[in-house]
């Protein structure tokens, strides 16, 4: 294995702005902590033109990843409490946004591409949120056997939809 | 919905290293496309020293994200040939690293924490890719029904498993 690769990689890197999400959610204390608790919410995804022609093709994927910048992420911390316990962890054994490199991601449906724009459904990303990149959703890459979830085995099912919606419950209930 | 965030967001980010992936794999073209297609390759992950109390509890899950920097990436392209497939597909429909923000995310088996670095397995991750962020893999948020996959579907799953080893056969095969 190389022993010398830091000496040749850069320790910092830009990361530009490729879109913007626009969504209902405007209060980050309001806004359900993942897309599974999000009863459906739907929000448009401003691709920048310039970027357009990388989304050939994105339509034929039901479910794509948004991967974005936390703009409005509190200051990294190395150990905080997260949403769904009552206990402190590491932030790399959380979801949490206040993260050295506060970069998020969602899964989300896609509903609809028109041009530029993207219709998508199942969002928990604040308005406004600046994008960094989409990929598709492909569960052959991503799905796992037997997987265990440390800390979040404690959080029951049930509390673990109270607390995610936060102040979303479901309107139909 | 927000009509004018853009105007009060930054068009760019810094990302800073967090550490650094240490593998087998020192060329591209000879490295698998997908952790799915690795069969097992162990490796080892450096996280800086400043950053190990980030790590806390993370030993509890048996796969995490790691999301790093691919910078050994081509200069970006909007559209692209995938690895799978003789057809042009614009890039955030594709895994491809030559992306407008090179950003890479691999699910990966964690084996054992030691200290400040993570052994880890199935990784398809370059020799001294940089690393910018650790999540802890979570099947209730990130799986989904009556997924489509788009171009993907037309890839036979025995033509993915031979292209996306690229030279790395199965040794026992």
């Amino acid at each position: 294995m190389g022993t010398n690769a830091t000496s040749n990689t850069p320790q910092e890197f830009v990361m530009r702005v490729i879109g913007y999400v626009r969504s209902p959610y405007t209060d980050p204390a309001a806004t359900p902590i993942q897309p599974v608790y999000t009863d459906g919410c739907e929000a448009r995804v401003e691709i920048l033109p310039e970027y357009e022609a990388g989304l050939r093709d994105l339509e034929g994927f039901s479910h794509i990843y948004l991967i974005y910048y936390f703009h409005r992420a509190k200051p990294a911390q190395l150990t905080l409490q997260p949403y769904l316990e009552d206990v402190e962890h590491g932030v790399f054994a959380t979801r949490a946004p206040h993260r050295p490199n506060p970069i998020g991601f969602s899964v989300v449906r896609l509903v609809e591409r028109q041009g530029n724009a993207l219709i998508v459904e199942d969002v928990d990303i604040l308005d406004g949120t600046p994008l960094l990149d989409i990929k598709p959703f492909v569960p052959r890459f991503d799905y796992r056997e037997g997987v265990r979830v440390g800390w979040q085995e404690q959080v029951a099912e049930e509390a673990a939809q109270t607390r995610g919606r936060r102040l979303h419950p479901p309107e139909d209930s």
